[in-house]
This record gives C-alpha cells, sequence and structure tokens, in this order.
C-alpha cells in the first residue's frame, strides 16, 4: 500500500509515499507537471487518512562508522527514508535492529504511548539483533468535548535515533540515524519532489562539506523542502531566489494568513520545518544556492544548489562542473538580460522616472 | 485579591493566582477536573481585568550563593513566584531588597513608565535595605483612533533583575532572580497546573544538572508550561508525547488558525513562550521527558520528566526511582501494548495492508 | 522619484523612499503626523505599487577598514540606505564598485534572476572599477493557475555583499555591506520614521561597543525598526517599554490575528524582521533601553537607547551624558509614585505640540 522508494542515484532521499498518491520526482516528472500544464490543472492534494499501514525498517552500519535506516537490508541511507502519512493514519514500524550496539526510533510529533518513545528510560530501545514495533499515530484537529480545540497531526516532524552513544543518541545522530515525517492534512496541496535537508553539525546529510547535496528540478515543478537540524549548533537556513511562509504549510493560507514570508530562518537541533516552493517561480531557471548563513558555515562548505532547469534541460550560466570554490575570473560588467521574464508586466515607467538604465 | 502561594514541595512553581480564578495544582486537584469530568465540562477561562491590585516581593539572598524573589519573608524560590494577571488588570509591586547588593525588578511585555524600568540607567533599581514600589499596567486590545490595531498585553511574559552583577543583571539572573507573569484574555482556557521552566545557561530552573525538575500530573489534567531562557546560550525546548502551537497561548485558535503546531524550539535568553496541554490526550500515562534538544546539553543533564499518571496513581513502565543515568539492561523487544487506545479509531485496515504485526 | 536620502547626523540611517509617500524622518516630521494628529487622523498607508524605478549605488571603502555601499560617491553609510518598494515595483539599481576588491549585490526575499544574484557562482559580482545593473522586481500575493496561493513579496528584507573575503562575503558582511529593504503592500501602515538596526557579530550597525546608535522620537510618533543580523553568532532583540507582533508587519490584523506578541526574538544571520511602535505608548516618554539579550552581548555594549521625548522635548529621568557605565548612585528608595495613571492616552496635549523641525 505504499510504494517503493524512488530510486535517487544520490543517495540521499528515498521517498515512502504513504498517502496513496502517485510516486513523483523530479527525475521521473511527468508531462503534466510541467511548468505551463500545472498553471492550467488544479493542485493535487492530499486525501483524508484513516488507514492502518505497516512499515519494515533496519538500522544498519554504514561505512566510515555512519550509520543509517533503510526499508530493505542493505538499503540504509543518511538521511533515512521519507515517511510521509496523512492525518488519522496509524503506522505500525517493524524495527530491526542490525548493528551491534543498541538503537532506537524516537519520533517529533505524532502520538505513541510510552512503550514506542524510543527511550532508555522508557525501555523501548531496541539491542543489538533485536526488533521492536514501533506504533505511530496521528489524529485529525477537532473540538474536544470541553470546547477547546485541539490541533492535528500534520506537520513536518523527523525520527532520529535515541539511544547510541548516549541517552540521548548524540552518537546515532551524528551518525546519522534521522529522516522525516511528513503528516498531510486531507486538502494539503501535494508536491512533485520531496527533498530532505539535515543540517547536522557542520554537515548537509552528513556529506563532506563543500559537495552539497544538490537538488534538480525544472521551472514549474512544485518542490517540497523538509529541514531539519540535528547536533549541536544552531543555524540559518538560506535558499536564493525563493521563499516560504514561516507556518505549517510553509504556504500561506489565503489574503488573511499574517505569517511572515522568510528565506532565512533559524533553527536549532531538533528543529524541523518545511515549505515548497515552485521552482523558478518569478526568477527562472539558474544554480540557486543553499546554505546555512551563520559566516563560518556556509564558508566551511553547508552549501547545496537547487538546480532549477529550463524546459530544455539547461541552467544559464551554470557549469555542471562549476560547484564549491570558484578561481578569480574576469569581471562581469555585461547587464543581466531580460530573459525568461517571468514577471514581464512593467507596466508604464513611471512619469520622471529615469527611462535608462545606467551602466557607468 | 489574590490567592496565597500554593506550597509546592519541590519549591520551584509557586504560584500567585491574581486573576479571581480558584487556585489549582497537580497537587491539589479538584475532582471535576479529573480526565473524565473535563471531558464533559466546557473549559473554564479567564475573566475580564480592570482591577487594581498589590503584591508585595522580596529579594532574599538563598543559600550556596542563590537569590530569589519571595512574596514573603524567608520563602524565596527559583524561580520566583508565579504571577498572573488579566487584560486591564494594573500590579503594584511593593519590592523589599533584604540582600547586601542593589538589586531590581525589570518586567517584560508589560506596561510599565520609565520609573519602574529595573535598571540602573532609569534610577528605579532598589540599594540593599531598599524599597520601591513597581507598577506594572496592562491593557486589552483594541482599535486606535487613527484606525490602527493596538495589541493586547496577554502573552506568556517574565520578570526579572536587571543590575546585580552587570548593569543587565547578568549576575542576579545567573543566581535565580526570575519568574513568569502570564497575562491573560478573557476567554483564554484556564489550565489545571502552571509549571515554569527556565533554562538557565546549562541548567534548568537553577537545580543540579540531572535532577529536574519534574512535573506530575493525571491523564486528562489540563497542564500549562511557562518556559523562560535566561544567560548565554540558545536551547531547544523539546517535550516528548505532546505538542503546541508556536502561536500567543499554544493553542490554535480553530481550523483557520495558520500556525505551526511544535514539540521543539529554539529559544534564547530572555525569550518566553508558553502553551497548555492536556497530560496523555492520545498518548496515555508515562514519564515524558522534556529537555533541551542540544545534544551537549541533553547529556549534561538539562532534562526533566512530565510524570502522567493514571487515575490509580501509577505510570506505566516508570521505576520512581529511575531517573538521569540508566545502566545497561536487558533488551527490551515487547510489543507497545494498546493501553488507553485515546485514539481507537483504527478503522478497516487497508485492503492490501499486512494485517499482522510483525515481530523478528 | 524617489526622495534624496534624509540627513542623518550620525550616518546610521539614510532613507530612500520609494514608495511614492512623503519622506518623513523623526527629524523632518510634518506637523500633521505629531501625536495628537496622528490619533485624529487616520494612519498613512502604502499605495499600490507597480512602478519601475531606477537607483544609483555605489560601493565603497571607509576609514578604518570598513565598506559602505551609498547613493552618491562619498556618501556611504553602515547600514547603507534604506531602500523602500511597494509590491509590484521593479527596481533597477545600476551598482558601481569605486573599490580594490571584486563586490557584489545580493538581496533577499525579492524576485531576480540569477543574473542578478550577486555571487562568484553566478558570474554576478562586480570587479574593481566595474559596473552593473542588478534587477530586482516584486510581485503582490494572488492565486496561481492551479488554485495555490502565492504570497507577495512584502516584508523586512536586506541586501548585502556576497564576495568580499569569501564565496558569502564574509569579509564584506563584518565590514558593513548590507542595508535594509523593506517592501510594503498597498495599505500597509506608513511610519514616521525608520530605523535600521544590524546586530552585525558583536557590534550594532558597526558601531564601537558602548554608543549607541540611539534613536530620538517622540511620544506618539510610530516608529518603525527594521532588525537585521549578520555574521557569526546567534543574538536576541529586546526592546523596553514596547513590544510587537511575531508576524509579518509587526502588528496584528485585528483580533483574529494569533501571532504571538513578543519584546524580545531569537535571531541568527541573515534573518531578519520590523515592527512599528508607538512611541510611549502606554508608557510615556523615557531613554528606553534596546539591547541583545545574551548576557555577554549586552554587558560588552550591544545596547542602544529608544530616547522617547516629550513633547517638550524633555526625557523623565534622563541625563544626555548619561549613556554605558553607570556609577553608584544614592540608592532610589522612594515609591513609585502613581504618576501619569493608568493609561494617560496622552490626551489633548495639543496645545504646546512642537509645530516645526527639530535639528539639533
Amino acid at each position: 500500500m505504499f510504494g517503493r522508494p524512488g530510486m535517487d542515484r544520490r543517495g540521499f532521499t528515498r521517498r515512502v509515499l504513504l498517502g496513496g498518491a502517485a510516486v513523483a520526482t523530479s527525475w521521473s516528472m511527468a508531462p503534466e507537471t510541467s511548468a505551463t500544464a500545472v498553471a492550467a490543472t488544479p493542485a493535487r492534494t492530499a486525501p483524508a487518512g484513516g488507514k492502518v499501514r505497516h512499515l519494515t525498517l533496519y538500522a544498519e552500519a554504514l561505512p566510515g562508522g555512519q550509520m543509517g535506516y533503510g526499508l530493505e537490508k542493505g538499503t540504509a541511507s543518511v538521511p533515512g527514508p521519507l515517511i510521509e502519512l496523512n492525518e488519522g493514519d496509524t503506522l505500525h514500524v517493524a524495527f530491526e535492529n542490525t548493528m551491534d550496539v543498541p538503537v532506537s526510533l524516537h519520533v517529533h510529533g505524532l502520538d505513541y504511548e510510552v512503550s514506542s518513545d524510543g527511550t532508555t528510560l522508557s525501555r523501548s530501545d531496541v539491542p543489538p539483533g533485536g526488533t521492536r514495533t514501533y506504533t505511530w499515530r496521528t489524529h485529525v484537529p477537532g473540538r474536544r468535548a470541553d470546547g477547546t480545540w485541539r490541533s492535528g497531526s500534520a506537520g513536518y516532524w523527523h525520527y532520529h535515533d535515541h539511544v547510541v552513544g548516549t541517552e540521548h543518541g548524540t552518537g546515532g545522530i551524528r551518525n546519522g540515524l534521522f529522516g522525516a515525517v511528513i503528516v498531510r492534512r486531507a486538502g494539503d496541496v501535494l508536491p512533485d519532489a520531496t527533498h530532505t535537508v539535515v543540517f547536522n553539525d557542520m554537515l548537509i546529510n552528513n556529506r563532506p562539506a563543500h559537495s552539497g547535496p544538490d537538488f534538480e528540478a525544472t521551472v514549474g515543478d512544485r518542490v517540497e523542502f523538509a529541514v531539519i537540524t540535528h547536533g549541536e549548533y544552531y543555524h540559518t537556513f538560506h535558499l536564493h531566489g525563493h521563499r516560504w511562509a514561516d507556518n505549517r504549510t510553509g504556504t500561506l493560507t489565503g489574503p488573511d494568513d499574517p505569517s511572515r514570508v522568510v528565506d532565512n530562518k533559524i533553527t536549532g537541533p531538533a528543529d524541523s520545518f518545511g515549505f515548497q516552493v515552485i521552482a523558478g517561480e518569478g526568477v527562472g531557471a539558474g544554480a540557486w544556492m543553499y546554505h546555512c548563513h551563520v559566516q563560518s558555515h556556509s564558508d566551511m562548505g553547508m552549501v547545496g544548489l537547487f538546480l532549477v532547469k529550463k524546459t530544455d534541460g539547461t541552467i544559464p550560466g551554470h557549469d555542471p562542473h562549476d560547484h564549491g570554490a570558484h578561481g578569480t575570473r574576469g569581471g562581469a560588467t555585461a547587464e543581466a538580460a531580460p530573459e525568461e521574464p517571468e514577471e514581464p508586466k512593467e507596466p508604464e515607467e513611471a512619469a520622471g522616472e529615469r527611462a535608462g538604465h545606467h551602466h557607468h
């Protein structure tokens, strides 16, 4: 009842689409999701939940001292599989520890009894070679009998180990035992692709510094980012050329939503948030950086690229081999050409405005 | 005019309920506030304010170099008394400094003239043995004559010293001179108990590391947390098994409130927020950790327990002596028993779902 | 079509009012914006945008190794000019690098093609002596063809160098190459004055510690703060005696806006937010501190004053020479007299309002 994980050639995002909608990634894009068609077709939305689902998850040792969660033996990744649910769903995770140290599964945001807490305190961790079923429940919002409002489970959440290294899983988290959980409300807009970005100490998704991960999309794709922080440091997540609302979905509910729109957000360990952007909307194709905006962190390589291609597959001004350090180049003095005028409505130049552009 | 402080045998929360509602703590729970009754009775709400109130507050030296505020001589605590007001109230605090250094009272969020600022700059601190009346005002929201909206004073605020050690009270704050102020709007839901949690440098409520504080409740109690950060470091406040809305009250106003629901929140010095949870709602009784999620901070002991008891007083899987470090135990492989199915609506298992649970 | 920058004798705020409204600062206040008149006159609001505008901006070396942006040669300041736009406006910035190192202009929140990104990656930086036109677009909110809501560009944004020192502009930012951009929505309330506050590493607006900047206003002025963080550290921005809503505008949209009202906010590098306060509203005139509330940061001098004067120009309890360290004074033991009762509503002080401009 849930899709096989999309094969991701870069190994950093595997998707488990539990909500019943079709699997879609930016590498397997149906033609009707291209920019033009998106504009003509109502956005796909999440269905109502209420299903009982099952998943098998393995904790595995990975090369170089890393650790990961995987849906099948030998497929563990960092971050682990993206898990999507719809409000009202229950998920039973049949968990197996293939490592030689105790490990656990602790989830944020969802409903679980203390026996699924994934802590040593609650005796819900798993010894080497052991198994355990963790049960996560979700619920729709609604009014309690006392008249107060109960929020639903929808949100950009995450799971992680809570026992490797220390009682708080400091070693397991450092080594890669984490992943995203997205719980959707009926009617929430579904993306064409979802990317999990984990700022874990000074690395992104535990990759070497100055090496991404990069994410590809085509102009018009609806791309979702699930952003998680782990470890010791605070960070500020910044994305060039795109922005989002600082609320539950990352999208304003409409003209009356007072939420701040941001393109930079401070986060600390175990914070998580998510949002969707229309790739290149109003800005066109390009190699758009995302990075931690703490200056030393970006300088040390907490940087990746959001590679937004034209429909012909090209990216203006981008050399695919041009990532990371950039040598000195000849000075660029050309004016920005008005290519792809997504926002062409430069109406009447205001009377009295200087009419010309200014090159010196 | 206001209730006597509830006796708290652990000394970290004293409550001054200025709003006229009955004093209630988790240790003096009226039967009608138990889980079942709460479900059948409309939630109690805050009345309209507008009263002029008076309070006496003493700054005192405590053993071990600590300092505290107290309502009577010899009763100072860390944090100081919880002060609750309703929008529109005025509070006159007759303040006495019983210590041998100047001290002050500076409040966040409320209205006060600069003579009640509690700073040396405004000459509103208090010398050893001196007294001073600080006047705090609050106001209801409303529309200004120019048509713009003025927010009300409601919020989870706090007070602290601003002069001990440095001109910003760095020494006074480090030693314990702080407390929570909650201003309620008419109609705000009232809790059964309120707990103040202050992340002050690497300690919680200035207690030794790895020693709580722990908070007790019974399933169904409406429990309020007032969370304050002080000192030098940023933190992320995380509560297991419960979550809240990242807005004014911590509760969504209804289905149209776009606020993010969280169970983890980054905070820095002098930030404050609050929320109410229904203890064990959807998750049942348990020893639920709350902790700073900065990994080194939790490992160094910034951890406490939210002890949610069944109505018979027991906590599943919890040994009352089991706090802090936990030795190696035999592996726990039992499945989570479906006790207290708060979310029992696991309807029809979706066709094709694996029907069984998976033990290996 | 945009005003000349207001001459600010302290050099930290220059205003470019591109929105078509009259230029107004606290030093060039039109009589009709005085406190009393504000109360009787509907607040001025931003017009609809849609204009194409042009601006010339110079990057210049400043004494002491500082760097700044300026609207004319020889006028660079730290922070750079405040740029205001209305949603729908396009701005062409004719940029000239008068320095001996490459420099750039990178903006947050606005729409720009990757050729205006201001990064070496996109080859949109400017060599010594070079020029380049950066084009920034903004858009109104609206519904996409797929039925989803697209947020508008309104917000408290900012611009900065992205190439001096490192590929992320760490040197340029440290030295002062940054400024505020405010994009207003039609109907947004316009302030009487705007102040840009940049917490840049341990300094405010790159000024020496313990030396402000201070901002002057008269009770009743609508004063706007655009707060930006840069560099390496997190901070908590705190303002005494005034507070704001933690949403897009800093003002609640009305009684149903659930946003938290705060007077203290954690921020990290490249975060930005803004708000408007009515100077002294409910609290009266005074020398109100604003500071970073990280204790060591305030102690090291990340402090300035919001100097709110009575209409006669005086500030109760404030000695103009009394800034920074304060020696021991005679103890203040007098009780706070109930001067200026409850909500002084600054009634009809009409007579006696200063009618003219106030330069000192």
